[in-house]
């Protein structure tokens, strides 16, 4: 079928349409995937071909892509008072709803929440928020933002800055002052004979040369994913957090965990702070928060970076910074509702029961001659692929054999990542172990098709 | 009546609901308004209080808070296809029609449309465009960004950095390489005996000594809204643009308008750009878009920069940029039937129409002892406060006047907003003539009230 004759949906989409993340010699090849509608975890294109989606959206459509509950819920609050701005002192009775719940849901004790329309956006916002605290404290030199390697933080100027990724390069980016810390991933970085606690205790004491070397007293804040995410899906080592919490305490630098993929769930967890015992300052989620039914980020200020930056802002007399949808009646509706499914309806038991079927699917892909790691959490995994498992050489990358298993589980109805040389798999809370292994089915038959062509 | 006791929405909101853009102390003292639904131009408190808000929202509510046919539009589309993103070459098909859409009403012949969930984002994803752009053509030294005192491009850090407001001096902000160039305020900034043309004539000289000074190969690009809108409400000296134009295209520094307030009709025509004959080489659009149903930002980028935007990431493989909900299909539901809306239910039409009787009702204003200036276009005003009518000179800040009298008209059951020493208002584009009459007599009312309690 060449989809590319006439008016069709795919041309309209050629000639109207600039993608990003997509990378365009597939797309000037294959056209778009145009997508009309979603049932359960799957989505169908205009010609009526379905896709399970193992990737949940982007992390987000945890509930699947047509959950009475939700729709429900969008409507009710549509029909009632679908959009307004929380600036100048106003805002919905939703917003404060919602607000009360997610302190509530939080691992602390008492905060406050501020809203943004993304995670992107709400990380940016903790970086402002860290440099009016350090400024109306007097220590205006605070500004450096140290994240790691690997880190996924958004893409603004300043969180694609904390993004540990190499295309940002293409930018220009990272500016001055975002520093990045050792990626806690043991498999990838351990030295010879090094054990997973010794590795998390390197990381530490590196993580202490670097504060000392760049000067704490100039060090704003550091923020962590509990687990990487758009890095490839990487837990945390053995007793990382504990490593480098006690530092960061000592040195007075604040930190954030980035729950934008953990939060709500992902790991098992209401949040991967709690899973791994992070013990943030602050909190930024995103995508689960409203199950990818609307666009929405917060930042959860724990209690005493809220009452720092309460106290700052009364001095500036405002927090000059808001974005027009932040803390929309709508969002919070939505989000209202998809906090309650996930407890009332059982999606994070869910996480739990399904999980180890999950993993052990995963596993059960790292015995291919060319995985060099299975490694997951809860419902997010990731199967590294590699030259030779021994050395953990990677692939040459110019087979882009990740590439090739994702458009090759695409033709056969099965959407999966490809990140660097990993396979990245995350699919909805709903999942049942029937289609865990449908999912492992399908790509096992993918990869040995792919390292068929590519004559490996 | 006291706001605080018991377990009020107003104490629900201040234990957990972190303000921005908000006075402190006024929320301190008077709790803030907790809002439930709306009808028409007016919204409602918890308290069954109703205000008539000539801010429409933050510019964008203009179809009103309860528009049949942007919920019903929002409930058949949440019925279809709520959420996706749009990576990796997938896109929903109503994602593909808005696309279409937004380039037919575009000034350009042709372009492809990018979207975020802000007009922030926008911004700042253009900044990255520019910047690979510039790197990918062999000028990566090309990374300086200019825009104008008074404009806000965003609370992004990097669009902060644009923003021309000393708010956010509290951040350590702008970033160095983000330059201010003159506003374009001939009231305020005209030198005696000078004529507004020749005004616009020496901006236009600055620029380009600026441009020299800086190194035109070091620019990366210039933002400019078409009227300023947070600065003010400023509209752009006589002969402004045909001034600048030309000089931008001498240096080949890209032109980029961002009509996040003007878009969509909110001048009087469907672009600032067309209206003040800009000749951007994009757009950036946000809030009416979705006449504020939804968060939303677009990029539209015109033939050239788009061809060549294109060619560069197809060098890179990909444009390595892109928001989870950036795209997706509930908002680009929202967003055509909005764009529908304003031309098959006549509200661009309404704006030309009823515009006379409010840009009237503001020079009626401006005839008040301490009202310097009025100004505005379509349904977009401002009235400027100034101790002194002939030397100009500002109000004592202390006095907080417009805040006096934005606080006292919100008593009155009217939203309107103070920037600086001014009163700005933008009202919705459905407001009636008899509408437009209210809203005057009520701040006439006000104004006199509050110069009174201040003994002026």
């Amino acid at each position: 079928m060449n989809k590319h004759v006439g008016n069709s949906w795919e041309q309209r989409d050629m000639e109207s349409v600039f993608h990003g993340f997509t990378d365009l010699e597939t797309l000037n090849k294959n056209g778009p995937v145009v997508l009309t509608h979603g049932e359960g975890i799957h989505v169908f294109d205009v010609h009526g071909k379905s896709y399970m989606d193992a990737n949940s959206g982007l992390w987000n459509n945890v509930a699947g892509f047509n959950h009475p509950g939700l729709i429900e819920a969008i409507c009710e609050q549509a029909r009632r008072f679908p959009g307004y701005h929380a600036f100048f002192g106003r805002v919905a009775d939703t917003t404060v709803a919602l607000s009360e719940k997610l302190v509530k849901l939080s691992p602390f004790e008492r905060g406050k929440v501020y809203y943004t329309n993304s995670g992107s956006e709400a990380n940016d916002t903790v970086v402002k928020m860290l440099w009016m605290l350090h400024r109306r404290n007097g220590q205006p030199q605070r500004r450096k933002i140290i994240t790691r390697v690997n880190a996924y933080h958004g893409v603004t100027v300043a969180t694609a800055s904390m993004t540990g990724k190499a295309y940002n390069a293409e930018f220009g980016l990272p500016l001055p002052g975002f520093i990045h810390a050792d990626c806690p991933h043991y498999w990838r970085f351990a030295k010879p004979g090094e054990s997973e606690l010794e590795f998390s205790q390197r990381l530490a004491r590196n993580l202490e040369e670097l504060i000392i070397k760049e000067g704490a007293d100039t060090i704003a804040g550091m923020f962590c994913e509990p687990v990487q995410g758009a890095g490839g899906v990487i837990p945390p080592s053995e007793g990382y957090f504990q490593a480098i919490r006690p530092i960061l305490r000592k040195y007075g630098i604040p930190l954030i965990a980035d729950e934008v993929i953990t939060g709500f769930g992902r790991t098992g967890e209401m949040w991967g702070s709690v899973k791994y015992d992070v013990q943030p300052d602050a909190i930024v989620a995103s995508k689960c928060i409203t199950a990818g039914y609307f666009p929405m980020g917060a930042v959860i200020l724990g209690p005493d970076l809220c009452d720092a930056l309460t106290r700052v802002s009364e001095e500036a007399e405002e927090f000059p910074h808001g974005f027009t949808a932040g803390g929309n009646p709508l969002g919070s509706a939505v989000a209202l509702k998809a906090l309650d499914i996930l407890e009332t309806e059982g999606l994070l038991e869910n996480v739990r029961r399904v999980s180890p079927r999950f993993l052990a699917g995963l596993n059960s892909l790292a015995e291919h001659k060319y995985a060099g790691e299975a490694r997951g959490v809860g419902l997010m995994g990731a199967v590294e692929l590699v030259a030779d498992k021994k050395t953990k050489a990677p692939l040459d990358g110019k087979l882009q054999v990740s590439e090739r298993i994702a458009n090759k589980a695409l033709q056969k109805g099965l959407i999966c990542r490809p990140l660097g040389q990993a396979i990245v798999l995350g699919p909805p809370f709903i999942i049942t172990e029937a289609q865990i292994d449908e999912m492992f089915d399908i790509l096992r038959e993918t990869m040995a098709e792919v390292f068929a062509d590519v004559g490996l």
